[in-house]
């Protein structure tokens, strides 16, 4: 076992951190540093976390955070920020409400953005998510700004997703578009406070109410929390509690699990077998032979790409 | 040629619908439809409309449709819905507003949301675009909600992109997060009569100043608009107008065209290999055997998918 390997295992911060950058920018051995941790996931529970940007996802984190290390667990958590370089200042501060926690050893936290991953950002923070599993953490909370197509994938890396709304978001049913609510477990409408809080409860029964006669056979809780205020964590606490042990009772925890994971596999198979592919074809500069084919002459596209496949799968041997 | 594809060439209505569904369920004989209808497209131009929810889009569109109706163009509209299905009620609303068009010849509109194409609904969109363009219309608008992944990646079909904003949405900082700002050609200040409008050109100014600073070459036009009172539109027509004769005249134009096909071709070839990888793989039952592995045996999970790999180029040749 490589020293960087025994580090995070013996739960050594530095190394921790090293260990994400190191995958993060897809660095030489990456691939081997998760084959040593793997044998060693599967402990921590993660939780996901998203939903609106203002719906209070931070403040709400970091009051779980402190709820999690009075029961003495330790924590790790994951901020995910798909957005571009020169807009990233404003999220900026939204992370430092959670540095006081950065002096607690039990604590640890780490911004991600889109680096040179061969699986994009999902597959850097199932990567990450592995380290700190490894390390022993007890609970890794994913928390993703907005609704797109990433976060929803980043989110099927939890074991269990609530989605934090708000009231008065502008047209609150604009909150729930965008497939954003097949991907919640446990619902929270923070700032509870607020005007409009009960209608947006009410809305929120009314599309589950949908979601359930359509394909759901299980609950999903509907929590009002005042993070803020530090009002309704406790019982948004108990929920995730019983929702995770339902789940592990159910089976559907691991199930979940195996899922994901059989889908990474096959995200990784494609992503692998892709860039033989390409490397192979852009040695002999056939894609811009085939782009200029295309653009230039007006040929068939999909006539030419598919002899180019089977081009490529018998000269692949031969090679 | 089939009949099909010499109806759209004629411009049929009804075959260009039959033809997008077709693409959209990715039923057989796509492909050799996209390839009869290939050498004929690029004459239309692709105009991209996005923005966040409640930007008045929609209206804008209609604006926007009107004109060109005027100057006697025809125009096909693609309006890019990745909601749920259970969600999906709320967006139809958006979309009736431009139904008094419906009876217009010279105007077509059409709804797409994510069905069984390969490439997803940016693949779908892709050749709805092909269709429209071959069937000889003028312009193409592409419409999204939000501002995900997904959209983005559609945005990039367009040879312009309109971003819409609108002053009072909650935090406007936030709108312009999520990587959105890099893909607008034209950004429009919708709703300039409510309050904040100024504040929020400035904020745009200042964020493309920094943009200017790191990567662009081309001053990016700020338009303010009030669609449902038609205010800005003629001055937001003629900007658009001197864009596009700027990027036809720079080259821009054709490269943007060029690189989008290139990306187009990778994906394309990218999804193929690794559906022919899928099929040979699980005819033996041995994605289900590398999951099993990883999951119950706690194998190093890299080790297995890269001897998985090797094994299969090799096969693929005995077969």
């Amino acid at each position: 076992m490589t020293e960087l390997a025994q580090k995070i295992l013996a739960g050594n911060t530095r190394s921790i951190a090293r260990a994400i950058s190191h995958v993060e920018n897809d660095r030489e051995g990456r691939e081997a540093l998760i084959d040593e941790l793997y044998p060693h996931c599967g402990k921590a529970i993660v939780w996901g976390i998203t939903g609106p940007p203002g719906a209070g996802k931070s403040s709400l984190v970091d009051r779980l955070i402190e709820r999690l290390r009075t029961r003495g667990k330790s924590v790790a958590v994951i901020a995910v920020d798909p957005s571009s370089p020169f807009t990233g200042g404003a999220l900026l501060g939204d992370r430092l409400r959670m540095q006081k926690h950065a002096v607690d050893d039990g604590v640890f936290i780490r911004s991600m953005a889109s680096r040179g991953h061969l699986g994009g950002l999902a597959g850097a923070t199932a990567d990450a998510l592995r380290i700190f599993d490894a390390a022993g953490f007890d609970y890794i909370l994913v928390e993703t700004i907005g609704v797109g197509q990433t976060e929803i994938e980043i989110m099927g890396l939890s074991d269990i997703v609530l989605l934090v709304l708000v009231p008065g978001a502008g047209d609150e049913i604009q909150a729930l578009k965008a497939g954003v609510m097949e991907i919640g477990d446990i619902f929270i409408i923070n700032k509870r406070d607020l005007d409009g809080a009960d209608k947006l409860r009410v809305q929120v029964e009314y599309v589950l109410g949908i979601k359930f006669a359509e394909q759901s056979d299980q609950m999903n809780p509907i929590l009002m929390t005042s993070a803020i205020n530090d009002e309704g964590v406790d019982d948004l606490m108990d929920s995730i509690g019983e929702y995770v042990e339902r789940m592990k009772a159910s089976g559907k925890l691991a199930n979940r699990r195996e899922q994901r994971l059989q889908d990474e596999i096959k995200t990784i198979l494609s992503a692998k077998i892709f860039a033989a592919f390409h490397d192979f074809m852009q040695m002999n500069g056939e894609i811009d032979t085939l782009v200029q084919e295309i653009v230039h002459d007006k040929q068939k596209p999909y006539a030419l790409i598919n002899a180019k496949i089977d081009g490529f799968i018998k000269e692949m041997h031969t090679k």
